[in-house]
């Protein structure tokens, strides 16, 4: 590992990239924050002067050029994704770029065309379940052949409550996309067919949502995928994969963790715990792992995490998984020949 | 409740009969066993022979047409349900009826009719989950409205192995048929159109069974329901339920005493379960056990439960423990020379 | 066994004997309640109405004396125990008596040496735990030696709350004793030295009452017991018992199904437990109330359970899953119009 | 925060100290790796080879005195703890100290009387329970006040083996210390008295070690504490500490991380999951969180963790313990006066 620290910029300081920031600071090691960017100057600004030596530049792509930034957080919402990744592959800056990679499987092929065309990888996309300690435990469990192949693969995502603004096909884009990833990463294959169903939705969720949803997904190798996406549950933050194979199943996230209690209130008495309230509580040791890793493997010059196939291939099956949900049947899935894509990249 | 006792005939005393019939005499307040039927009457015979005043009947028509039995246990296999259960209606016998009722739903229907033309129930089918104390407390949380609508199903059904006879359409009517008695028990409401896939089968399965198998059902009300079967999983006998509904889910069959589920409330979201409240429900079953297993010994002339000198022994204890409470120091305990007291008696 | 029924009386109808009572006649096997006693004479004689063929009888010693009556549930309060079961001894008669045995030690082994005299075991005490079925498995599973010798035993008993007049003696007397009996039968020994220790106590006791307390016993073969009690804990009824032997521990009580244990084997150390093998196992109580339901209602001369309309809702589903199956396409479910069939009946 | 990172230095690079210096490189922001000492000065060659910038420095007082150096991780043997951390608080250095703090409780009295008179709070032990999120979590929701006041704690501490020199004392100052220090962290008050007992010792352990023991500790406010300390279970790591309230019990480490799986082998099918090999497995998050938590207190000139006073507090219990195991009678526990030995520092 090279003795100097890794310079980061992070583009979009919402809540996900703010948080990304204070990790970087705080909590990584080998890395440094140098600047920030977002279409709110003042909050950009008031975030770089929550710490030392952090600027807030204007134009993200400034910040990408920037000789002083070696590699970029991208947060910024997914319609400026294509432009600002494209702009680290021109630079040659690594980039960890939150999902979706882009709005639409055609953006997200040019991306993964124009990294194969530099020749070197550099975009790793936060699917950040596969650094969660209990998925990669399970992937490591299933791939040690010990309880024989992996048949079927039940995924239960439920968020406490979303805005009114977060409309039926985002449950697919925004949401599903990780299960997609999960089907992806868990069976080492592609997605070849998708449905979405809904039924009567929940009284929680806005005029004219359809929460929840149940989704299936045909492997190419001929395993099954049931996802539950519920993302209006009024409960917490609630993320489970039950991994069926030939002799045994895997289970992360069984709401086993934190503390257990037994309390009692005037109804009766109780043994359990908390739901987390949301993802960045579930999901904050995976979310440390991910930047670490990517920290690490930039300071290497290598991409280890999710690539840009892997990023593509998520919203190709999204964007498919829309249509069956508009439709109420299965929609094949058809992807790019990722060998004549990606040449010896990736 | 009548001071008589219900005579009982079982039909068909294959594994599952036998246990019923067994059931009936050692653990069935009220019933008395007085005829069992078996094409192979020597299987029959035996197991009449091993209880009191029980006789075998070589043709399952006579002992329904017993005047003597007042109710039957249908426990042969499903293609002669139809001729039986008729027969209980015609002379106006109790038929407890193993699932399936019949094989098909013309059959099915016609003994509907059967029963409903004779003006006055008696038929009960063996859907023995409704039973399940858990699947009883799921129910009645659900049905109890404090977390809103019912919205989805998730079963889960896995068998150890099958034999190699039991085929993939065994599968769908031998096994998923509890799954959908479940359904429509906690909707409430009839299913309205059935799915089932199966992917690449587990090499445990026979030649040719598609096994696992994924179903989805949508019920009239609007809810959805998924269910696995997997009858070949080689680790056990594993029968789970969760349902989701607006405000919290529950589930049974979790390896967790009692129904586990996740509420709401201002506070944050939980998971858990509920305390009991006091001994008689956490210990109802050993009490249960403790008082048969005492009139099995006393109807046989023997004790076999704690002893009157494990009685002395725990009194002595606490004799010695009230001093210990009152000084704060250790307590010998002393206890008279057990083989002296007790001779040969204990 | 005798065909004849075991003709019990109870003493005793307060919370416990009432309950014996009505598991005599509604759950157990083999039995039959005729008569009922108890200082309350009025509370005896409305339980005995409650049932068909019980009697009030006013003096507890000529319930005893009865020839009509062959064994009896002594639930009266402690001090009378000795009394009443002398009697029941002099007479012949099974007890099963309530803990504790007597209220010292010497009383009980008084009872100990006149059923010794007496030539015949005659008396069982109602240490109710060795029949729950999680210490039993614990009592079973430690038995096999595969843990190695028992070195430890961590008992947790504890209850919601208790009446004020439940003294810190009666802690000992009353609740510890289950302690008691529950290391003397999982270790097979004595117990030779007691300490009974208590700190600042709960707010939620009665003046002047020592709760919660923590307990040492020393067992005759070196073994160690530790146990809280705490009978004013406001959540529930929680009774756990650890067991810790020399390759790994058993855990009775812990909100599981069956027992949890810690094992260790050449590839590690593992928590968990056993999935049952078969549905009979799972099922098992199900399958009890199921039949005892049926029972119960055909006595009565009704159907309670899943109706023949439920066979034939279930049939017709797993018809049209069998098509869906066959054709990876869903199938409509088109059940008979069910008033139409059923009339007024189901 | 200063932009500038610390500089750290490790003495002792066994296991721990190996451990430590790795976390500096590659888990914690704001800190950089530059010397190591060892007697074994190849190891620490070897360590110091293995990253970029790392000197290895042949006598620890060296190292300490080193104005390159800001802080220190002492992770030699207890026995030289007094010296190092002696010259650390003489050059003004930062020190996180492994447990025991020093070997008896005069010379860790010394340490905080040494440091006090510097007038600053210099040096942090090593207890990171504390750190532990779930101990964390623990503690927080018994200060809310939501249970009431706690009365009881229940610790569990099972190593899977030690080495046969791991004597029965050090089962009590290395071991049981933990214990200690949860029993002042959780209830913020200091123990008065210390009993420990050993029944048979398991035949796992090497001759004449006294391996399981349980202790029981009196706190200041009245509390009771029991420890069960086994550190040859053969199963394998596995810590737990259950808080009994007024109102509620609230449990840490109820083996309920990672996943959950269903296996099957040849006896049968079993449900759970794997207990931790050892306790760099189980408290990894506990050890990165306590060390990053050092280093931002250290680079804003403060200590937050266990202070020397902590650690003073724990060594005079652990000696007191000793006498306890050897006389197996409750020992009073004289701590100094911390008021007069701290005067305002502390």
């Amino acid at each position: 590992m090279p003795e100097k620290d890794l310079r980061v910029g992070v583009i979009g300081v919402g809540m996900m990239g703010a948080d990304h920031a204070e990790r970087v600071v705080n909590r990584v090691a080998g890395a440094r924050l140098v600047a920030v960017s977002d279409p709110d100057t003042a909050r950009a600004a008031d975030l770089a002067a929550a710490f030392d030596g952090v600027r807030s530049v204007g134009d993200p792509l400034d910040l990408i050029a920037d000789p002083e930034v070696d590699a970029v957080v991208v947060a910024s919402p997914g319609f400026v994704h294509e432009e600002q990744v494209l702009a680290c592959l021109e630079h040659g800056k690594y980039a960890l770029c939150e999902k979706p990679l882009t709005m639409d499987s055609e953006s997200s092929l040019r991306l993964v065309e124009a990294e194969a065309k530099g020749g070197r990888p550099l975009v790793q996309v936060g699917f950040m379940r596969r650094f969660d300690p209990e998925y990669a435990q399970m992937k490591s469990m299933l791939d040690s052949g010990q309880l024989g192949r992996t048949l079927l693969l039940h995924n239960t995502h439920r968020n406490k409550t979303v805005p009114d603004s977060f409309r039926s096909e985002m449950i697919v884009r925004d949401s599903l996309v990780h299960e997609v990833d999960v089907a992806r990463f868990i069976f080492g294959e592609e997605i070849t067919e998708i449905t979405v169903l809904a039924g009567t939705p929940t009284g929680a969720a806005a005029e004219g949502v359809l929460d929840p949803q149940v989704s299936l997904f045909r492997m190419a190798g001929g395993g099954l995928v049931t996802s539950e996406v519920f993302v209006n549950c009024q409960v917490g933050y609630e993320v489970r994969c039950e991994a069926v194979a030939e002799r045994g199943t895997v289970t992360a996230g069984r709401n086993s963790t934190g503390i257990y209690s037994t309390v009692s209130d005037e109804n009766g008495g109780y043994w359990g715990g908390q739901v987390p309230p949301d993802f960045r509580v579930r999901f904050a040791r995976a979310y440390d792992l991910e930047v670490q890793a990517w920290v690490d493997a930039s300071r290497r010059g290598e991409v280890v995490g999710p690539t840009s196939w892997d990023g593509y291939a998520a919203t190709a099956v999204c964007t498919a998984g829309m249509e069956a949900l508009a439709t109420g049947r299965p929609v094949r899935v058809d992807l790019a020949d990722r060998a004549a894509v990606l040449g010896g990249v990736g």
